[in-house]
Protein backbone atom coordinates (compact mmCIF):
# COMPACT_ATOMS: atom_id res chain seq x y z
CA UNK A 1 0.00 0.00 0.00
CA UNK A 2 1.28 3.22 -1.19
CA UNK A 3 0.40 6.69 -1.15
CA UNK A 4 3.17 8.21 -3.08
CA UNK A 5 2.79 9.81 -6.27
CA UNK A 6 6.15 9.26 -7.26
CA UNK A 7 9.35 6.57 -6.38
CA UNK A 8 12.92 7.04 -6.38
CA UNK A 9 15.13 4.25 -8.14
CA UNK A 10 18.46 3.87 -9.57
CA UNK A 11 18.46 3.77 -13.33
CA UNK A 12 21.75 3.55 -15.56
CA UNK A 13 21.99 7.10 -17.90
CA UNK A 14 23.91 7.94 -20.52
CA UNK A 15 24.03 10.75 -22.09
CA UNK A 16 27.00 11.16 -24.19
CA UNK A 17 29.60 9.11 -22.41
CA UNK A 18 29.40 5.79 -20.37
CA UNK A 19 26.71 4.56 -18.59
CA UNK A 20 26.31 5.41 -15.17
CA UNK A 21 24.78 4.84 -12.30
CA UNK A 22 21.78 7.86 -11.20
CA UNK A 23 18.45 8.13 -9.20
CA UNK A 24 15.53 8.57 -11.44
CA UNK A 25 12.35 9.82 -10.17
CA UNK A 26 9.35 7.77 -11.61
CA UNK A 27 5.55 8.25 -11.41
CA UNK A 28 3.87 5.78 -9.54
CA UNK A 29 0.66 3.95 -11.35
CA UNK A 30 -1.19 1.87 -9.08
CA UNK A 31 -5.16 -0.64 -9.72
CA UNK A 32 -7.67 1.56 -8.49
CA UNK A 33 -11.19 -0.77 -8.27
CA UNK A 34 -13.76 1.59 -8.59
CA UNK A 35 -17.16 0.07 -7.38
CA UNK A 36 -20.75 1.82 -7.01
CA UNK A 37 -23.01 0.50 -4.43
CA UNK A 38 -20.89 -2.14 -3.90
CA UNK A 39 -21.07 -3.37 -7.23
CA UNK A 40 -17.65 -3.65 -9.04
CA UNK A 41 -17.86 -1.27 -11.88
CA UNK A 42 -13.87 -1.32 -13.22
CA UNK A 43 -10.41 -1.26 -12.54
CA UNK A 44 -8.11 1.50 -13.94
CA UNK A 45 -3.91 2.12 -13.59
CA UNK A 46 -4.18 5.29 -12.09
CA UNK A 47 -1.43 7.64 -9.78
CA UNK A 48 -2.52 7.13 -6.33
CA UNK A 49 -4.12 10.52 -4.88
CA UNK A 50 -7.56 12.03 -5.24
CA UNK A 51 -9.03 8.69 -5.55
CA UNK A 52 -12.42 9.87 -4.55
CA UNK A 53 -12.77 12.63 -7.33
CA UNK A 54 -11.43 9.62 -9.31
CA UNK A 55 -14.24 7.18 -8.94
CA UNK A 56 -16.75 10.07 -8.21
CA UNK A 57 -16.08 11.70 -11.82
CA UNK A 58 -15.84 8.28 -13.75
CA UNK A 59 -19.20 7.39 -12.38
CA UNK A 60 -20.39 10.53 -13.29
CA UNK A 61 -18.82 10.76 -16.68
CA UNK A 62 -19.71 7.42 -17.72
CA UNK A 63 -23.00 7.56 -17.07
CA UNK A 64 -23.60 5.93 -14.39
CA UNK A 65 -24.66 7.52 -11.94
CA UNK A 66 -27.93 8.95 -13.61
CA UNK A 67 -29.41 11.48 -11.96
CA UNK A 68 -28.20 9.91 -8.56
CA UNK A 69 -26.69 12.06 -6.11
CA UNK A 70 -23.38 10.67 -4.32
CA UNK A 71 -23.97 10.25 -0.88
CA UNK A 72 -20.91 9.28 0.38
CA UNK A 73 -17.51 7.99 -0.69
CA UNK A 74 -15.13 5.57 0.78
CA UNK A 75 -12.30 3.24 0.96
CA UNK A 76 -12.58 -1.02 1.36
CA UNK A 77 -10.37 -2.97 3.03
CA UNK A 78 -12.81 -5.86 3.08
CA UNK A 79 -10.28 -7.96 0.58
CA UNK A 80 -7.21 -8.41 2.36
CA UNK A 81 -7.76 -6.05 4.77
CA UNK A 82 -5.98 -2.75 5.18
CA UNK A 83 -3.16 -4.16 3.28
CA UNK A 84 -4.96 -2.80 0.33
CA UNK A 85 -7.45 -1.30 1.48
CA UNK A 86 -6.52 2.22 -0.39
CA UNK A 87 -6.82 0.86 -3.82
CA UNK A 88 -10.85 0.22 -3.71
CA UNK A 89 -12.92 2.74 -3.79
CA UNK A 90 -16.75 2.56 -3.07
CA UNK A 91 -19.56 5.30 -4.65
CA UNK A 92 -22.29 5.22 -2.31
CA UNK A 93 -25.83 6.67 -3.98
CA UNK A 94 -27.92 4.64 -1.33
CA UNK A 95 -28.66 2.56 -4.05
CA UNK A 96 -30.07 5.44 -6.10
CA UNK A 97 -27.73 4.89 -9.00
CA UNK A 98 -29.30 2.90 -11.98
CA UNK A 99 -28.44 -0.88 -10.55
CA UNK A 100 -25.67 -2.76 -12.71
CA UNK A 101 -27.54 -4.58 -15.25
CA UNK A 102 -29.02 -1.49 -16.18
CA UNK A 103 -26.26 0.49 -16.08
CA UNK A 104 -25.25 2.05 -19.35
CA UNK A 105 -21.91 0.72 -20.36
CA UNK A 106 -18.97 2.77 -20.14
CA UNK A 107 -18.23 4.75 -23.34
CA UNK A 108 -15.13 2.85 -24.06
CA UNK A 109 -17.65 -0.49 -24.56
CA UNK A 110 -20.70 1.33 -25.38
CA UNK A 111 -20.49 0.26 -29.53
CA UNK A 112 -19.01 -1.81 -31.54
CA UNK A 113 -20.69 -0.25 -34.17
CA UNK A 114 -19.09 2.58 -35.74
CA UNK A 115 -17.94 6.74 -34.77
CA UNK A 116 -21.97 8.04 -35.84
CA UNK A 117 -23.29 5.22 -33.92
CA UNK A 118 -21.00 6.38 -30.83
CA UNK A 119 -21.61 9.43 -31.00
CA UNK A 120 -25.73 8.59 -30.86
CA UNK A 121 -25.11 6.49 -27.33
CA UNK A 122 -23.94 9.75 -26.38
CA UNK A 123 -26.80 11.60 -27.30
CA UNK A 124 -29.42 8.99 -25.92
CA UNK A 125 -28.40 10.93 -22.16
CA UNK A 126 -26.68 14.05 -23.21
CA UNK A 127 -28.28 16.91 -24.52
CA UNK A 128 -26.28 19.24 -27.15
CA UNK A 129 -25.34 22.42 -25.36
CA UNK A 130 -26.90 25.92 -26.42
CA UNK A 131 -24.80 28.64 -27.82
CA UNK A 132 -21.67 28.33 -25.22
CA UNK A 133 -19.79 31.50 -24.61
CA UNK A 134 -16.96 31.87 -26.96
CA UNK A 135 -13.45 31.49 -25.20
CA UNK A 136 -10.81 34.35 -25.89
CA UNK A 137 -8.15 32.73 -28.27
CA UNK A 138 -5.28 34.23 -26.63
CA UNK A 139 -7.00 32.96 -23.04
CA UNK A 140 -7.04 29.52 -24.59
CA UNK A 141 -3.55 29.69 -25.05
CA UNK A 142 -2.71 31.24 -21.31
CA UNK A 143 -4.35 28.53 -19.92
CA UNK A 144 -2.32 25.75 -21.08
CA UNK A 145 0.66 27.99 -20.30
CA UNK A 146 -0.71 28.60 -16.86
CA UNK A 147 -1.27 25.25 -16.78
CA UNK A 148 1.84 23.91 -17.84
CA UNK A 149 3.55 25.53 -14.63
CA UNK A 150 1.21 23.91 -12.64
CA UNK A 151 2.27 20.31 -14.18
CA UNK A 152 4.67 19.30 -11.04
CA UNK A 153 4.59 16.31 -11.45
CA UNK A 154 5.40 16.04 -15.13
CA UNK A 155 8.58 18.21 -14.08
CA UNK A 156 9.64 15.32 -11.85
CA UNK A 157 8.60 12.54 -14.15
CA UNK A 158 8.19 13.31 -17.28
CA UNK A 159 5.57 10.29 -18.01
CA UNK A 160 1.80 12.19 -16.59
CA UNK A 161 -0.97 13.64 -17.85
CA UNK A 162 -2.74 16.70 -17.07
CA UNK A 163 -6.32 18.51 -17.01
CA UNK A 164 -7.54 21.27 -15.51
CA UNK A 165 -10.86 23.48 -15.60
CA UNK A 166 -10.70 27.13 -15.97
CA UNK A 167 -13.14 30.02 -16.31
CA UNK A 168 -13.89 31.99 -19.08
CA UNK A 169 -11.43 34.96 -17.66
CA UNK A 170 -8.87 32.38 -17.21
CA UNK A 171 -8.80 31.05 -13.88
CA UNK A 172 -7.30 27.72 -12.91
CA UNK A 173 -10.17 26.06 -10.85
CA UNK A 174 -8.20 22.90 -10.70
CA UNK A 175 -5.26 21.16 -12.11
CA UNK A 176 -5.02 17.76 -11.43
CA UNK A 177 -2.03 14.84 -12.75
CA UNK A 178 -2.39 10.94 -13.50
CA UNK A 179 -0.53 8.69 -15.46
CA UNK A 180 -3.90 8.00 -17.37
CA UNK A 181 -5.20 10.97 -19.47
CA UNK A 182 -8.96 9.62 -18.57
CA UNK A 183 -8.18 9.62 -14.70
CA UNK A 184 -6.89 13.06 -14.91
CA UNK A 185 -9.88 13.83 -16.79
CA UNK A 186 -12.18 12.60 -14.14
CA UNK A 187 -10.53 13.75 -11.24
CA UNK A 188 -11.35 17.15 -12.62
CA UNK A 189 -15.11 16.21 -13.11
CA UNK A 190 -14.83 14.66 -9.71
CA UNK A 191 -13.26 17.45 -7.95
CA UNK A 192 -16.48 19.99 -9.68
CA UNK A 193 -19.14 17.11 -8.61
CA UNK A 194 -18.28 16.96 -5.20
CA UNK A 195 -18.35 21.14 -4.80
CA UNK A 196 -21.22 20.83 -6.38
CA UNK A 197 -20.17 22.57 -9.78
CA UNK A 198 -21.60 20.51 -12.27
CA UNK A 199 -23.03 21.10 -14.78
CA UNK A 200 -19.66 23.28 -15.57
CA UNK A 201 -21.40 25.45 -18.36
CA UNK A 202 -19.11 28.10 -18.81
CA UNK A 203 -15.94 26.43 -17.72
CA UNK A 204 -13.29 24.81 -20.19
CA UNK A 205 -11.51 21.77 -19.96
CA UNK A 206 -7.61 21.26 -20.61
CA UNK A 207 -6.28 18.21 -21.45
CA UNK A 208 -2.50 17.77 -21.47
CA UNK A 209 -2.53 15.63 -24.86
CA UNK A 210 -4.65 14.94 -27.89
CA UNK A 211 -8.45 15.15 -27.55
CA UNK A 212 -9.57 11.63 -28.04
CA UNK A 213 -13.47 10.76 -28.54
CA UNK A 214 -13.88 9.57 -24.79
CA UNK A 215 -12.22 12.55 -23.83
CA UNK A 216 -14.70 15.32 -25.20
CA UNK A 217 -17.56 12.26 -24.64
CA UNK A 218 -16.25 13.41 -20.75
CA UNK A 219 -16.41 17.01 -21.38
CA UNK A 220 -19.93 16.71 -22.74
CA UNK A 221 -20.87 14.82 -19.87
CA UNK A 222 -19.57 17.28 -17.61
CA UNK A 223 -21.25 20.10 -19.15
CA UNK A 224 -18.43 21.97 -20.17
CA UNK A 225 -18.38 24.78 -22.90
CA UNK A 226 -15.05 24.08 -24.33
CA UNK A 227 -12.28 21.67 -24.55
CA UNK A 228 -8.49 22.85 -25.35
CA UNK A 229 -6.00 20.05 -26.17
CA UNK A 230 -2.36 21.21 -26.40
CA UNK A 231 -2.37 18.40 -29.42
CA UNK A 232 -4.35 17.40 -32.33
CA UNK A 233 -7.77 15.93 -31.97
CA UNK A 234 -9.39 12.48 -33.42
CA UNK A 235 -11.76 13.01 -36.47
CA UNK A 236 -14.31 11.34 -34.18
CA UNK A 237 -13.54 13.74 -31.24
CA UNK A 238 -13.80 16.68 -33.53
CA UNK A 239 -17.87 15.16 -34.52
CA UNK A 240 -18.67 15.03 -31.35
CA UNK A 241 -17.83 18.09 -30.35
CA UNK A 242 -19.71 19.88 -33.44
CA UNK A 243 -22.84 17.00 -32.63
CA UNK A 244 -22.54 18.38 -28.86
CA UNK A 245 -22.08 21.94 -29.78
CA UNK A 246 -18.61 22.39 -27.75
CA UNK A 247 -15.95 24.56 -28.42
CA UNK A 248 -13.16 22.11 -29.43
CA UNK A 249 -9.45 23.92 -29.77
CA UNK A 250 -6.10 22.27 -29.94
CA UNK A 251 -2.17 22.00 -31.67
CA UNK A 252 -1.39 25.17 -29.13
CA UNK A 253 2.18 26.03 -30.28
CA UNK A 254 3.14 29.20 -29.14
CA UNK A 255 0.93 31.82 -30.68
CA UNK A 256 -0.36 29.05 -32.60
CA UNK A 257 -4.13 27.55 -32.08
CA UNK A 258 -6.74 25.36 -34.19
CA UNK A 259 -10.09 25.73 -33.91
CA UNK A 260 -12.05 22.35 -34.35
CA UNK A 261 -15.33 23.22 -33.32
CA UNK A 262 -17.22 24.41 -34.11
CA UNK A 263 -16.91 24.57 -37.86
CA UNK A 264 -15.24 28.01 -39.41
CA UNK B 1 -18.17 2.09 -42.85
CA UNK B 2 -15.33 3.50 -43.17
CA UNK B 3 -11.32 2.31 -44.48
CA UNK B 4 -9.52 4.80 -44.33
CA UNK B 5 -7.17 6.09 -41.90
CA UNK B 6 -6.93 9.80 -42.03
CA UNK B 7 -10.13 12.44 -42.71
CA UNK B 8 -9.67 15.96 -44.36
CA UNK B 9 -11.64 18.58 -42.60
CA UNK B 10 -11.94 22.31 -42.23
CA UNK B 11 -11.18 24.07 -39.49
CA UNK B 12 -10.03 27.67 -38.51
CA UNK B 13 -6.37 28.24 -37.92
CA UNK B 14 -4.31 31.14 -36.27
CA UNK B 15 -0.45 31.73 -36.12
CA UNK B 16 -0.37 34.70 -35.23
CA UNK B 17 -2.73 36.77 -37.59
CA UNK B 18 -6.66 36.47 -38.19
CA UNK B 19 -8.22 32.91 -38.05
CA UNK B 20 -8.30 31.74 -40.92
CA UNK B 21 -10.24 28.93 -42.46
CA UNK B 22 -7.94 25.84 -43.80
CA UNK B 23 -8.09 22.68 -44.23
CA UNK B 24 -6.69 19.77 -42.02
CA UNK B 25 -6.04 16.11 -42.14
CA UNK B 26 -6.84 13.98 -38.44
CA UNK B 27 -6.21 10.52 -37.65
CA UNK B 28 -9.69 8.73 -37.88
CA UNK B 29 -11.12 6.59 -34.56
CA UNK B 30 -13.25 3.96 -34.50
CA UNK B 31 -14.72 1.36 -32.55
CA UNK B 32 -13.63 -2.02 -33.02
CA UNK B 33 -15.53 -4.95 -31.05
CA UNK B 34 -13.46 -7.88 -30.82
CA UNK B 35 -14.62 -11.13 -30.11
CA UNK B 36 -13.28 -14.93 -29.67
CA UNK B 37 -15.11 -17.75 -30.78
CA UNK B 38 -18.29 -15.64 -31.21
CA UNK B 39 -17.99 -13.94 -27.36
CA UNK B 40 -17.64 -10.37 -27.40
CA UNK B 41 -14.00 -9.80 -25.31
CA UNK B 42 -14.21 -6.25 -25.70
CA UNK B 43 -14.27 -2.83 -27.89
CA UNK B 44 -11.34 -0.66 -28.36
CA UNK B 45 -11.93 2.95 -30.08
CA UNK B 46 -8.86 2.22 -32.96
CA UNK B 47 -7.67 4.23 -36.06
CA UNK B 48 -9.00 1.15 -39.01
CA UNK B 49 -6.70 -0.97 -40.74
CA UNK B 50 -4.68 -4.16 -39.76
CA UNK B 51 -7.54 -5.30 -37.75
CA UNK B 52 -6.91 -8.86 -37.54
CA UNK B 53 -3.33 -8.30 -36.06
CA UNK B 54 -5.04 -6.19 -33.73
CA UNK B 55 -7.64 -8.44 -32.61
CA UNK B 56 -5.31 -11.34 -32.34
CA UNK B 57 -2.50 -9.26 -30.68
CA UNK B 58 -5.13 -8.48 -27.77
CA UNK B 59 -6.37 -11.83 -27.56
CA UNK B 60 -2.80 -13.09 -27.13
CA UNK B 61 -1.49 -10.30 -24.72
CA UNK B 62 -4.18 -10.29 -22.61
CA UNK B 63 -3.97 -14.02 -22.27
CA UNK B 64 -6.97 -15.05 -23.61
CA UNK B 65 -5.86 -17.50 -26.05
CA UNK B 66 -3.97 -19.66 -23.36
CA UNK B 67 -2.33 -22.44 -25.49
CA UNK B 68 -4.77 -22.25 -28.97
CA UNK B 69 -4.28 -22.09 -32.05
CA UNK B 70 -5.67 -19.22 -34.31
CA UNK B 71 -7.35 -21.01 -37.09
CA UNK B 72 -9.37 -17.62 -38.80
CA UNK B 73 -9.96 -14.53 -38.40
CA UNK B 74 -13.26 -12.35 -39.74
CA UNK B 75 -15.09 -9.15 -40.04
CA UNK B 76 -19.29 -10.05 -38.43
CA UNK B 77 -21.45 -8.43 -40.49
CA UNK B 78 -24.18 -9.97 -38.47
CA UNK B 79 -25.24 -6.64 -36.75
CA UNK B 80 -26.43 -4.11 -39.02
CA UNK B 81 -25.62 -6.09 -41.96
CA UNK B 82 -22.39 -4.87 -44.29
CA UNK B 83 -22.97 -0.87 -42.64
CA UNK B 84 -21.13 -2.27 -39.48
CA UNK B 85 -19.47 -5.44 -40.55
CA UNK B 86 -15.78 -3.64 -40.56
CA UNK B 87 -15.86 -3.04 -36.90
CA UNK B 88 -16.79 -6.45 -35.39
CA UNK B 89 -13.75 -9.29 -35.63
CA UNK B 90 -14.16 -12.34 -34.81
CA UNK B 91 -11.10 -14.44 -33.59
CA UNK B 92 -11.51 -17.92 -34.42
CA UNK B 93 -9.80 -20.95 -32.44
CA UNK B 94 -12.33 -23.76 -32.99
CA UNK B 95 -13.20 -23.49 -29.30
CA UNK B 96 -9.54 -24.65 -28.16
CA UNK B 97 -9.12 -21.06 -25.97
CA UNK B 98 -10.44 -21.17 -22.57
CA UNK B 99 -13.96 -20.12 -22.38
CA UNK B 100 -15.19 -16.99 -21.18
CA UNK B 101 -15.81 -17.70 -17.71
CA UNK B 102 -12.42 -19.24 -17.08
CA UNK B 103 -10.93 -16.47 -19.49
CA UNK B 104 -8.23 -14.74 -18.06
CA UNK B 105 -9.04 -11.04 -17.43
CA UNK B 106 -7.48 -8.09 -19.69
CA UNK B 107 -4.35 -6.89 -17.54
CA UNK B 108 -6.67 -4.03 -17.32
CA UNK B 109 -8.84 -5.54 -14.70
CA UNK B 110 -6.95 -8.75 -13.33
CA UNK B 111 -6.79 -7.35 -10.26
CA UNK B 112 -8.30 -4.52 -7.25
CA UNK B 113 -5.25 -4.94 -5.23
CA UNK B 114 -2.03 -3.54 -5.78
CA UNK B 115 0.97 -3.14 -8.22
CA UNK B 116 2.87 -6.03 -6.71
CA UNK B 117 -0.32 -8.18 -7.14
CA UNK B 118 -0.55 -7.04 -10.54
CA UNK B 119 3.26 -8.46 -11.47
CA UNK B 120 2.20 -11.58 -9.40
CA UNK B 121 -0.96 -12.28 -11.49
CA UNK B 122 1.01 -12.14 -14.72
CA UNK B 123 3.99 -14.71 -13.27
CA UNK B 124 1.01 -16.97 -12.65
CA UNK B 125 0.34 -16.93 -16.85
CA UNK B 126 4.11 -15.89 -17.90
CA UNK B 127 7.65 -16.85 -17.03
CA UNK B 128 10.52 -14.54 -16.43
CA UNK B 129 12.41 -14.45 -19.37
CA UNK B 130 16.02 -16.46 -19.42
CA UNK B 131 18.74 -13.84 -19.85
CA UNK B 132 17.99 -11.98 -22.57
CA UNK B 133 20.33 -10.44 -25.26
CA UNK B 134 21.53 -6.91 -24.15
CA UNK B 135 20.57 -4.66 -26.94
CA UNK B 136 23.52 -2.12 -27.97
CA UNK B 137 22.40 1.11 -26.73
CA UNK B 138 23.31 3.33 -30.39
CA UNK B 139 21.22 0.57 -31.73
CA UNK B 140 18.34 1.41 -29.48
CA UNK B 141 18.61 5.36 -29.97
CA UNK B 142 18.99 4.20 -34.00
CA UNK B 143 16.18 2.57 -33.46
CA UNK B 144 13.94 5.58 -32.39
CA UNK B 145 15.03 7.24 -35.22
CA UNK B 146 14.58 4.63 -37.90
CA UNK B 147 10.76 4.47 -36.45
CA UNK B 148 10.38 7.89 -36.16
CA UNK B 149 11.32 8.26 -39.86
CA UNK B 150 8.13 5.31 -40.75
CA UNK B 151 5.31 7.02 -38.57
CA UNK B 152 3.85 8.51 -41.67
CA UNK B 153 0.01 8.97 -40.13
CA UNK B 154 1.28 10.93 -37.20
CA UNK B 155 3.95 13.13 -39.63
CA UNK B 156 -0.06 14.03 -41.14
CA UNK B 157 -2.01 14.26 -37.99
CA UNK B 158 0.41 14.46 -35.02
CA UNK B 159 -2.21 12.71 -33.38
CA UNK B 160 -1.13 8.78 -33.38
CA UNK B 161 1.25 6.34 -31.44
CA UNK B 162 3.70 3.74 -33.24
CA UNK B 163 4.90 0.57 -31.71
CA UNK B 164 7.56 -1.62 -33.71
CA UNK B 165 9.40 -4.83 -33.42
CA UNK B 166 13.19 -5.07 -34.22
CA UNK B 167 16.24 -7.42 -34.11
CA UNK B 168 19.19 -7.09 -32.20
CA UNK B 169 20.82 -6.08 -35.58
CA UNK B 170 18.60 -2.97 -35.24
CA UNK B 171 16.35 -4.39 -38.45
CA UNK B 172 12.83 -2.95 -37.98
CA UNK B 173 10.33 -6.24 -39.01
CA UNK B 174 6.90 -4.14 -38.35
CA UNK B 175 5.70 -0.92 -38.03
CA UNK B 176 2.26 0.03 -36.49
CA UNK B 177 0.53 3.26 -35.91
CA UNK B 178 -2.58 4.04 -34.19
CA UNK B 179 -4.45 5.84 -32.13
CA UNK B 180 -4.22 4.21 -28.77
CA UNK B 181 -0.75 3.01 -26.98
CA UNK B 182 -1.68 -0.69 -26.82
CA UNK B 183 -3.66 -0.59 -29.93
CA UNK B 184 -0.20 0.34 -31.70
CA UNK B 185 1.63 -2.72 -29.91
CA UNK B 186 -1.07 -5.15 -30.27
CA UNK B 187 -0.80 -4.61 -34.11
CA UNK B 188 2.51 -5.48 -33.77
CA UNK B 189 2.25 -8.86 -31.40
CA UNK B 190 -0.62 -9.70 -33.74
CA UNK B 191 1.21 -9.72 -36.83
CA UNK B 192 4.12 -11.52 -35.39
CA UNK B 193 1.65 -14.21 -34.08
CA UNK B 194 0.60 -14.45 -37.73
CA UNK B 195 3.60 -14.93 -39.07
CA UNK B 196 4.33 -17.81 -36.60
CA UNK B 197 7.31 -15.52 -34.96
CA UNK B 198 6.00 -15.45 -31.09
CA UNK B 199 7.57 -16.03 -28.80
CA UNK B 200 9.66 -12.84 -29.95
CA UNK B 201 12.81 -13.45 -28.33
CA UNK B 202 15.83 -11.42 -29.60
CA UNK B 203 13.25 -9.30 -30.67
CA UNK B 204 12.95 -5.61 -29.43
CA UNK B 205 9.49 -3.82 -29.05
CA UNK B 206 9.68 0.46 -29.49
CA UNK B 207 6.91 2.68 -28.13
CA UNK B 208 6.40 5.89 -29.07
CA UNK B 209 5.11 7.47 -25.71
CA UNK B 210 5.77 6.27 -22.13
CA UNK B 211 6.19 2.90 -20.94
CA UNK B 212 3.22 1.96 -18.88
CA UNK B 213 2.63 -1.05 -16.69
CA UNK B 214 0.19 -2.55 -19.69
CA UNK B 215 2.74 -1.94 -22.29
CA UNK B 216 5.56 -4.13 -20.37
CA UNK B 217 3.19 -7.05 -19.40
CA UNK B 218 2.11 -6.90 -23.57
CA UNK B 219 5.27 -7.16 -24.27
CA UNK B 220 6.47 -9.96 -21.61
CA UNK B 221 3.60 -11.70 -22.89
CA UNK B 222 4.65 -11.91 -26.51
CA UNK B 223 8.18 -12.57 -25.26
CA UNK B 224 10.37 -10.08 -26.00
CA UNK B 225 13.48 -9.41 -24.84
CA UNK B 226 14.01 -5.74 -24.68
CA UNK B 227 11.47 -2.48 -24.42
CA UNK B 228 12.46 0.97 -25.86
CA UNK B 229 10.24 3.67 -25.00
CA UNK B 230 10.63 7.18 -26.35
CA UNK B 231 9.49 8.56 -22.90
CA UNK B 232 9.66 7.80 -19.26
CA UNK B 233 8.33 4.27 -17.91
CA UNK B 234 6.27 4.36 -14.58
CA UNK B 235 7.32 3.06 -11.60
CA UNK B 236 5.35 0.16 -12.09
CA UNK B 237 6.23 -0.84 -15.61
CA UNK B 238 9.70 -0.54 -13.99
CA UNK B 239 9.35 -3.08 -11.55
CA UNK B 240 7.43 -5.58 -14.13
CA UNK B 241 10.37 -5.69 -16.24
CA UNK B 242 12.63 -6.12 -13.42
CA UNK B 243 10.35 -8.99 -12.33
CA UNK B 244 10.18 -10.68 -16.03
CA UNK B 245 13.96 -10.05 -17.07
CA UNK B 246 13.22 -7.77 -19.39
CA UNK B 247 15.13 -4.75 -20.47
CA UNK B 248 14.03 -1.51 -20.38
CA UNK B 249 15.11 1.95 -21.87
CA UNK B 250 13.37 5.11 -22.33
CA UNK B 251 13.77 8.53 -22.24
CA UNK B 252 15.27 8.80 -25.68
CA UNK B 253 16.51 12.51 -26.17
CA UNK B 254 19.64 12.53 -29.33
CA UNK B 255 22.47 10.63 -27.33
CA UNK B 256 21.08 10.27 -24.15
CA UNK B 257 19.23 7.07 -22.94
CA UNK B 258 18.16 5.93 -19.70
CA UNK B 259 17.88 1.95 -18.31
CA UNK B 260 15.64 1.10 -16.11
CA UNK B 261 15.83 -2.77 -16.47
CA UNK B 262 17.72 -4.47 -15.38
CA UNK B 263 19.01 -2.49 -12.25
CA UNK B 264 22.34 -0.70 -12.63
Amino acid sequence: MSRRRTERILVGKRSGGELVRAPDELIVEEPLEIRLDGAVVTTTMRTPGHDFELAAGLCRTDGLLADAEVRGISYCADRSALENGFNVVDVDTGGTAPPAPGRMAPTTSSCGLCGSVSIDALLDRLAPLTRPPAFDLDLLIAVTVDVRRQQVLFDRTGAVHAAAAFTGEGEIVVVREDVGRHNAVDKVVGRLLLDDRLLAGGLGLFVSGRASFEMVAKAWAGGFSAVVAVSAPTALAVATARRAGLTLAGFVRGEQITIYAPPP
